[in-house]
């Protein structure tokens, strides 16, 4: 068994293309080698946002603190602390922090889903030529 | 994607052996079809606890709210709002509360323990005989 704060976690910047103002701590991740899934915390900063985007595999998620709107393909839905988000196999998504606080929020991935393909989207939403 | 806030999820009390003052949301489960994994969320009551257990699969928690300990083998280790604990397959644990408020924690488990076996151990940590 391992117990340890969240915030004794080192965050790193999230720099995958169309990031901005993201950090990511793994909490959970290859140390514990974790049999099926990893939990990870991101922290966006007012403004921020992640990356607008798919992959093949889902998302759990859970909103510690903030406020925003995650992007569900064309439409955005308003996110509050203590929000679940199920993000579905190639559903397009985008978490943003549309207030003055930062968002925090755990998202949770299979281990499947180390090496494979993630796909940017256009923020514009149409596609590009 | 399904966005849905925790508090809309029904909570159910925990019956199983050894639990006391707890109850259960599953915040992504069945209905949802998740591939790999399901969240939950507990909520024990001052003075309750979950069964001393173990069984071959993991847990991954983390701590929304309140004050407890979880008991590792035969120690107990303080638990407060942002721990983090990687409970591994075999591991015995329990979570206990021992503030005045509820505790609440995250506590994720893969799609394989469905049917699984859960050992319950004596709280005095002795065998039955």
């Amino acid at each position: 068994m391992r117990v340890q704060h969240h915030n004794e976690v080192p965050a790193n910047e999230v720099t995958m293309e169309g990031a901005a103002g993201c950090r990511v701590r793994w909490l959970i991740g290859e140390g514990d080698k974790p049999p099926n899934f990893a939990m990870r915390e991101f922290e966006v900063a007012p403004g921020g946002h992640t990356p607008r985007h798919f992959h093949d595999y889902e998302h759990e998620v859970f909103v510690l603190a903030g406020n925003g709107v995650v992007v569900d393909g064309d439409q955005e839905r308003p996110l509050k602390q203590g929000d679940v988000i199920f993000v579905a196999p190639n559903d397009v998504h985008q978490f943003r922090n549309t207030g003055s606080e930062p968002m925090r929020f755990l998202c949770l991935i299979p281990n499947s889903a180390t090496g494979k393909n993630v796909t940017v989207v256009p923020e514009c939403g149409c596609e590009m030529v």
